[in-house]
C-alpha cells in the first residue's frame, strides 16, 4: 500500500462550501467553510476561487483536490455526467472528471433510470460521497439511507454500491408553503419546534385524503384557533416528512435506517421514524469527510488516480 | 307567491369583484367585473366601493344585494361566521348576516367538522352559492361537485344539503412550484397545453412514491430531455390534479361529477376524470348567479327576507 498523499476535500454546493483538509487516517486537520456556493460564482471564475480560498492547503507536495457537489453540475465549473447506479467507490472513481491530471478532480453525481417507462430518472450531487462516508462509519454494507433536505433522498445500498434512490421535494415545498403561500399569514417560523403537534402532523399524513388536503387544515386549525402560530410551522413540518415517510417505496427491512444531515433535521426525521416503528442512527457532516477520504483510498488503490 | 324582487347578485373574491342584476326568472339582464377583489379595498371602504359601482342597480324599488365570497371573511366587510354543514337553501339563508336589514346581506360561507378528533375543519366562501346554482341547473338533488381553483373543492350533496366538503390547495401549488421553485427553471409556462404530457402527468400520479416525488421528475424528466419546457409545465399541471383525484374521498358513486369552474380548468379536470373513467358534466360562472337566484327565491319563501 502506498503512503496516501494530503487529501483536500471540498463539498460545493448550491448556496455553501466547505472544505477540510484530512490526515492519513482521514482524521480532519483542518475545515473551512465559505457562504460561496456556485450560484454566487459566476462562469469560467471557479479555478480562482478554489484557488484562492483553499490554494494554501494545495500546495502541498502530491495533494489530491476532490470536490464534489454542484460544482459538477452544468452551472458549476464544469459538467461531470453523472455515474449510473448500481454504483460503489469503483465505478465513481472511473467516473472523476479529472480537471488537472492527477491533481484535482470532481466526483460526479449518481443517477438511476426507473426499472420501466413509467418510472422517471432521479439524480443526486454531494449526497453520494455523504453515502458512502456513513457507510464507512457504521461499519454497514447494506442500508436504507435517508439523507433529509431541500431535495431529500431515500436511498437503498446493496453490497456497498448504491442500487436505487428517490428524491423527495419536502424542504423546498416545506419553504414555500411556509413562506410563500397563504399558510404563511398563520405560521409563526421563527416560534419554537413543537414535538407533540409535529408528531400530530405526523399522524395526520398517514391518513386518507393526501397532502394536498392535508396542507389545508394548516390553514383551518389556525383558522378555528385549534394550534398557535408557532405550532402550526411544526405541524406543517410533520405533515410534510409524514407524507415522505408513508410515501417512500425504498425502505423494506427492518434494519435501523441511517440518517445523515444537520441536527435540526435528523432529529425531526428520527422523532417521525421511531413515531412509525422505524429505528434509526444518525450521522452529520463527518459522513462527508469520512466518504472522501475513503473515496481517496480506494482509488489509489485501484489506479484511476494515475488516469 | 309574492312578486320576486329585484336582485343584485355579487360574487366579491380574493382578487376580483362580479356582479349581475338578474331578472325575474333568474336571467342575467347586465353584469359587470372588477380588479377590486377585497385585497385592494382598505378596511371601512368596503360599503363606499360597492355603491361606487353598483349603486345605480342598488336604487331600484324593492332592490335586495347578496353577496357572497371573501367580503364576508374576516379581511373583508364583515365577518359572516361559516355556517356549518350540512346545508342547504334554508340554513343558508338563516345565517345570512344583514348589513342593512331586508336589502343587503352577506352570504355565509359553509364549515364542515371533522367526523373525528384526528379529521380537521374544513372551510369554503363563495363555492357554495356556486354549488346550489348548478345543483338547480342540472337538476340533481344529490351529486359530487368538484370547483378546481387555488384551493379545489371536492363536494358531497345529499338531498340538496352540502353534507361533507374537502378542500386541495392543488392551484397554489401548482403556481409555487412552477414559478417559485427549482422546477421553473426547466419549465415554459406560456407553451401550449399538450394533452398527451398533461395524461402522462395524470398516470404517474397513480403511481407508488408519492406527489413530493413524483414533483421531482419534472427536473429530471427536462434535465434527461425526455420532455420539453412546455411539455414540463402541462406534466406538472396532470401531476397535481392527479393527485387530487386519486386522493379525493368525496365521491363514491358512479353519478357523473359536476364540475364548476373556468373553462380552462373544467377542461383539464374533464381530461382527467374521463381518463380515470369518471363521467363528469361542466358548469361556469352561471351557477353562481343560478345559486344567487335560488338562494333568494327559497329566503323569500321561508320568510327570514324580513328579520
Amino acid at each position: 500500500m502506498t503512503r496516501p498523499r494530503p487529501l483536500i476535500a471540498i463539498d460545493w454546493g448550491t448556496s455553501s462550501l466547505r472544505g477540510a483538509r484530512l490526515g492519513d487516517n482521514g482524521q480532519v486537520l483542518e475545515s473551512r467553510e465559505f457562504p460561496r456556493g456556485i450560484l454566487t460564482v459566476p462562469p469560467g471564475q471557479f479555478e480562482s476561487v478554489c484557488h484562492e480560498l483553499f490554494g494554501d492547503w494545495m500546495q502541498a507536495p502530491g495533494a489530491l483536490c476532490l470536490i464534489s457537489g454542484m460544482a459538477g453540475s452544468r452551472q458549476g465549473w464544469q459538467e461531470a455526467p453523472y455515474c449510473p447506479c448500481p454504483a460503489g467507490f469503483a465505478e465513481l472513481g472511473q467516473h472523476l472528471l479529472w480537471l488537472q491530471p492527477g491533481r484535482i478532480a470532481l466526483v460526479p453525481g449518481l443517477s438511476c433510470t426507473g426499472q420501466d417507462d413509467m418510472q422517471s430518472p432521479d439524480v443526486m450531487r454531494g449526497e453520494e460521497v455523504q453515502i458512502f462516508g456513513a457507510l464507512q462509519l457504521s461499519g454497514r454494507d447494506n442500508a436504507t439511507l435517508v439523507l433529509p433536505g431541500t431535495h431529500s433522498k431515500w436511498v437503498h445500498v446493496d453490497s456497498r454500491r448504491v442500487a436505487q434512490f428517490q428524491t423527495f421535494m419536502t424542504g423546498e415545498v416545506f419553504a414555500l408553503m411556509s413562506q410563500q403561500s397563504i399558510l404563511g399569514k398563520t405560521l409563526d417560523l421563527n416560534g419554537a419546534f413543537n414535538e407533540a403537534t409535529f408528531l400530530q402532523g405526523v399522524d395526520q399524513s398517514q391518513q386518507a385524503g393526501g397532502v394536498l388536503h392535508h396542507l389545508f387544515a394548516v390553514r383551518t386549525l389556525g383558522l378555528f384557533d385549534r394550534l398557535s402560530a408557532a405550532q402550526l410551522t411544526s405541524y406543517l413540518s410533520g405533515l410534510l416528512i409524514g407524507e415522505e415517510l408513508r410515501t417512500q417505496t425504498v425502505h423494506a427491512d427492518s434494519d435501523p435506517v441511517i440518517l445523515i444531515g444537520s441536527e435540526t433535521l435528523t432529529q425531526r426525521y428520527s422523532l417521525a421514524l421511531q413515531h412509525l416503528g422505524i429505528a434509526c442512527q444518525c450521522h452529520g457532516a463527518e459522513a462527508t469527510w469520512a466518504g472522501m477520504f475513503a473515496l481517496s483510498s480506494a482509488c489509489t488503490h485501484n489506479g484511476p488516480f494515475n488516469p
